[in-house]
C-alpha cells in the first residue's frame, strides 16, 4: 500500500510503543525525522493513563506546556488512541482489570506539502485483563491529529 | 513491560500489517512460531472489509470454514480491530471516505500453559479520509480473540 | 428478586418473543393483564426492523397511528431493545450477515398507583450470524417506555 | 423462527434469569441438555457485577478457573449482556441509581455438530432505576460465547 | 426550515442556557409560552451533573417528584443531552477535566394538535477541558422527551 | 457562567443555526469578530450531510480547500456535532427517518492568548422523526476544534 505521506508517524508512534530497544534500532535512520518520547502507565484508571501521556509529551517537549491548543491536539489524540485500546467495550468507574500499557508520542511533518504542517500520533501497547497476572491479552491504539 | 506471554501475537500482526517485505524480513525468527497470512481491502464497504479478512483467513487455512466456532472467534477479532480504526466515529452507509486498509491474521499459542490453546490476532493499517488522494491519516486497529 | 411492579411488562415480551406458542400457553393467565402483538423480521436492514415493528405496532392498535407521541415512545423503545441485540456492534450499511428475529411489543400498567399509567415494551429475540444457515447465535434485547 | 441449533443456551439462560422456581419448573427437562447456575447482583457499580457473575461462574464449575481462555470467553458474554442492560447509555463511575440484577450462566453444546463444542450464554435480569425504591423499570441483557 | 412545531422548546432550552439575562429578555415574550427553569453544575461527576438536574426540576415543579413517569422522561432527555456534551468520548470515573455547565429545562406544548401534549427539552452549555481554568472549550448538548 | 474565552465562538455558531434572520440581527455586534456561514441539508444519509458542511465551508472560504489539516480540522468538528444531532442512536444505512438540518461554521478567534489562534464551531440544528412531516422533534449539535 503506498502511502502518500513521507513519514508514517502513526506507523514509527507503534513502533516505538511496541519494539525493544535492540528491535528499534534498526528503524533508527527513520526515528531521525521526527521528536518523538515514549512512557508507561500501569494504573487501572484512564484519567491516570491520560495524565501520564500529557506529562510525558509536555516535559519532552513534545507539546508547549504553554498552550491550550496543543494540549487540545494531543487530547483528542490520546481519546482515539483509547479507542483503540478498549475496542468499545463498557468503561466504568476504575477498571479492576490489569492494565499495562507503553505508549509512544509523535511529532512530524507527514506531508509533503510544507503547509501541511505538524501532526501528533499516540500510540499504546500493552496488556488488559483479569486482575491476575498472566490473566490478559494485548491491546492497541492509535491517534492521529493536526498540531501546530 | 514484560509480556506474560511467550509470543506476542498482536505485535506480530502489527508489524505483518504495517511494515514493508524488506523490514518484515528482520523479525522472520519470531514469525516462525505462528501461522499468518495478509491481505488488502480498498473498500469504502465496511462489510467487504470483513468480509475480505474472512476469505482470506479461510483460503489461506487460518480457520476452518467447516467450523462457525472459528468464524465467530475470527469475527468478533475482526470487530474489536475495527473499533481501533473507526476511533468511535459514527458511521453510516457507504463511507465515502477513502479506506485503504492493509490486514494481517495472526493465529498462535501466546501462553505458555498448553492448555490455553490457541488465539487469534487481526491487525489493520492503512490510511482513512477525504475522498481525495493524499487528504487522509493513518489508521490502526488490534482484536485478540481466543479460538481453537 | 422482588419486583416493585406488578407487572413485568419486560418479562411479558420476553417469554412473548421467546417461547413456543405451547410454552407461551403457561402464561396465557399473566398475558390477560396486558396488550400485546408479536411479528417477525428476516431483513438483514436495521431499519427494515424497526419499520417492521412500528407497523405492527400501528395494525395492531397497540399505539395510536395518529399521535407522534406514541411513535415516539415506540421508537426509543425499539432503539434500546436494539442496543441489546446489537451489543455495541459497529453497524455500516445493510449488514450482510444474517438477521432473523422474532420481536414482541407489550402495553399495560406496569406500576401499583393509577398515574404512572401506561408503559411499552418491546422485545427481540433470533439469531445474527454468518450468512450461511446454521453459522449464527442467539441475540436478545428489550427496551422499555413510558407512553399514553 | 426455526432455530438451527439443537439447544437454545440463550434462551435457556434467559428463563432462569428471569422466571421464578415454580415457574422455571416447566423449562426443567431442557434444562437437563446444560449446566447453569444463577445469581444476584445488588451492587451499583458494574465492576462489582462482572465480579459476582465471574466469581459464580467459577464456584459453580462453569468455567475453568485455572485457564484465563475460559474467563476470557466469560468477559466477553458479560461485557456483550451488559450492553443489552445499559442500552448505550452514558456510564461514568458509580452509577448512582439503583441496579438490581438476577444473572444466569449457561454452559452447554447449542449446535448439531459436534465439533462446534461449547458455549456459553449470559443473561442478565433486573430494574435499573432512580434511587429510590420503585422508581426503576425492567432491564434485560445477553451475550453468548463460544468456550471450552 | 419552517418548524411544524408552534413552540421550538429546544430552541428555547438552547437560548436559556446560552444567553446571558440581558440577551435572553430579547425572548421574553417566546418563553411566556413554556415553563423553564435553568441551573448550574461546576462538577466534574456527571452523575452529580444529572441529580442537579433532576432536583432542579422538581424543585421549580417543572416535573412531578411523585411520579416515576416523569422522573423517567426527564432522565432520558437528559442523558441525550449529555451525548452532545460528551460527544462520543469515553468517559471514566470522575472525569478530572473541568466542567461548568449552565443547564435548562423547558416544558411546553411544541404541536398544534392537542394531544400531542406535553414534551420536555433539556439543554446544557458550557466549558470543558484540561483542569486548568481558560485549558478548555464550549460544549452543547440538547435532548428532547415527550412527558405528561 | 463567567467565560474564559472573549469569543464564544460556539454560542455564536448555534445561534447562526437556529435563530430566524430577524433574531439574529440582534447579535450582528458579536458576529462581526468572526467569520460564518451557514446552509441547509434536507437528506437523510449522514455522508451527504458532512458533504453539504464541508462544500459550504470551502466554498464560503472558511477553510482552505487546499490543505487536508483545515479538512481534517473540519471533519472532526463536524464528527463531534453529529453526536449530539444523533444522541447515541444507533444508525445504519440510511436513515428513514426524516431528517431537516440547518448547519452553521464559525471560525475565529476565541482566546485572548494571540497564539491561540483559530478555531471552528459547527452547529446543526434542526428536525429528526418519523418519515411522516410533522412526526419529528428537534436536535441539537456543537463541535469545535483549533484549526490554522
Ligand atoms: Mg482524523
Ligand atoms: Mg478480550
Ligand atoms: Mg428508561
Ligand atoms: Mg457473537
Ligand atoms: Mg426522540
Ligand atoms: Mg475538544
Amino acid at each position: 500500500m503506498e502511502m502518500t505521506q513521507k513519514i508514517a508517524i502513526g506507523k514509527l508512534a507503534m513502533l516505538v510503543a511496541t519494539l525493544t530497544d535492540e528491535e528499534l534500532e534498526i528503524f533508527s535512520e527513520q526515528l531521525k525525522d521526527v521528536e518523538y518520547c515514549q512512557g508507561k502507565s500501569g494504573s487501572m484508571s484512564m484519567q491516570k493513563v491520560i495524565s501520564a501521556v500529557e506529562t510525558s509529551a509536555k516535559r519532552n517537549h513534545l507539546i508547549s506546556d504553554k498552550l491550550y491548543r496543543e494540549t487540545h491536539a494531543l487530547y483528542h489524540a490520546i481519546l482515539e488512541a483509547l479507542e483503540g485500546v478498549m475496542r468499545g467495550q463498557i468503561v466504568a468507574g476504575d477498571m479492576m482489570r490489569t492494565v499495562g500499557l507503553r505508549f509512544a508520542i509523535v511529532r512530524g511533518s507527514p506531508y509533503e506539502e510544507f503547509d501541511e504542517g505538524e501532526w501528533l500520533a499516540v500510540a499504546f501497547y500493552g496488556t488488559i485483563g483479569a486482575p491476575v497476572k498472566g490473566l490478559e491479552h494485548e491491546a492497541f491504539g492509535l491517534g492521529i491529529n493536526h498540531i501546530g
